[in-house]
């Protein structure tokens, strides 16, 4: 293996080439990928719940958020203790996190074993997706939060500046949780969006954190797997600073989301819920 | 339903601020999103294989690239018929795919399915991702082809240039197949990146079309999915405009592919295979 494991980070040898210059001897930082294995454990049964590849670090947190997003925790009292599985080969060591619930038994997984269903029937059909988020009966947000148009055009330059990873290596998407002020409350790096998002939001369901005051912004673009974790987490306020999909747009006015996207040099769009965003009234275009 | 299903874009009511000015009555061409379930159908009986969300349109090259490069599906010939299943919903007939083979049983899915597996034992860990791609037999990519530095720094112009939906909506991933000499081949977008490559390859696996004189450009950074999809297709260069992940680096020098990374301005790295581009000896840096 020329990459070792378990690494936010990995120093790598390269050929660099600029125009005509070519350095044979050059190295970079690239960002850590590597497979994370989350399990639960009740009653002396395991169940492999998701393999995701990962930027490894705050992996307790990503494991967290990843249950709590999939309504497969629904409570931060459900969770005894997070720790790497032991019984692993050592190299593989920070790769499998074991959640150990109270309970005695394991709740049901049905939901994610939809995707593999054999059958006879026509049976389940796209809808499941869509389904999944209505299944969990989530009620829209209440609109009572609002958001200063400064604070909003301010978002980009906090979480810039505060990428860490991102500076090293050039390649990780972010998540960053602020108040309405625009203070930076925590931020996590992933290689992948969903990662960052379910670390970010994994920190604060560990911590039992409520999040109905607070936002969200991401580096990337807006998915409607990243609205469907705002929801899960009753977050009133999603920005992206690059653009968002349609079924985004569409989970953000379902569930009074307020979406903001292409935010940049103090430019953005808004694509649900404006009515959270005060001092848009003055100076009509 | 505010977006209407099945659209590679949309347009979408937006408020647009821009600095002091707001327009309330700005409209914006956002990038369809939307869940495709693939099926597979043998002998009287359907499995579930995927819900992948993706942007609508190449809807059965996404298909048969996914199943291609999952190793589910090996041979071109294993494939009857691609269609649309009639029996679901009518808003969800082209969200739903069937991929209907020759022979009277289904394929072995259980790789897949280690995703859910509930056990007491231990069991399989986080390595199983990359025991997946060994597990296929893929064996090392030949040295023969060569690509001239010329080709390569020409490669995200060309790329950017026939991205006809990234320039409507800003929001989506492409991938785009090129001869040595830089021709393009064909190009596919996808709000996903990995959706964007089982397109194009899926595309080149119902053609029929030979892959190992070929290379691919993608508009983001280089993941290890796209990395496994590229040797599954024994594609021998993967050049990215943005950063590859350290397991992507790892999987390119493990099968031989050549690994071009931060591809811009005439610039760009080399993570693996650098003795096939040809042009760099003459001016060392």
């Amino acid at each position: 293996m020329a990459v070792r494991r378990a690494r936010p980070k990995t120093r790598v040898p390269i050929v660099r080439v600029q125009g005509e210059k070519v350095n044979r001897n050059a190295r970079d930082l690239v960002a850590g990928e590597e497979p994370m294995e989350i399990r639960l454990v009740a009653g002396g049964e395991r169940a492999t719940v998701a393999i995701t590849m990962r930027t490894p670090g705050n992996d307790f947190e990503l494991a967290a958020g990843f249950l709590h997003a999939e309504g497969i925790v629904k409570d931060r009292e459900e969770i005894d203790l997070i720790r790497y599985c032991t019984e692993v080969d050592e190299d593989q060591h920070y790769n499998v996190v074991n959640v150990e619930l109270r309970g005695s038994v394991l709740p049901a997984l049905d939901r994610l074993e939809r995707h593999f269903t054999v059958t006879s029937a026509c049976g389940v059909c796209g809808k499941a997706q869509l389904d999944a988020i209505e299944l969990r009966g989530a009620p829209r947000l209440a609109s009572g939060t609002v958001v200063p148009v400064q604070t909003v055009t301010a978002l980009p330059e906090v979480l810039r500046r505060n990428q860490d990873l991102f500076g090293a290596t050039g390649g990780l998407h972010a998540a960053g949780l602020f108040d309405m002020q625009g203070e930076l409350v925590a931020l996590r790096e992933d290689v992948g969006r969903h990662n960052a998002m379910d670390k970010l939001l994994g920190w604060a369901f560990l911590e039992r954190r409520p999040l109905d005051d607070q936002l969200v912004c991401v580096s990337g673009r807006a998915s409607f797997e990243l609205l469907q974790k705002a929801v899960a987490a009753r977050i009133p306020v999603f920005a992206a600073v690059s653009a968002p999909s349609s079924l985004a747009v569409d989970v953000a006015l379902r569930y009074g989301v307020t979406l903001i996207g292409f935010l940049r040099n103090g430019r953005f769009n808004v694509y649900a819920g404006a009515e959270r965003i005060t001092g848009l009234e003055a100076d009509p275009l």
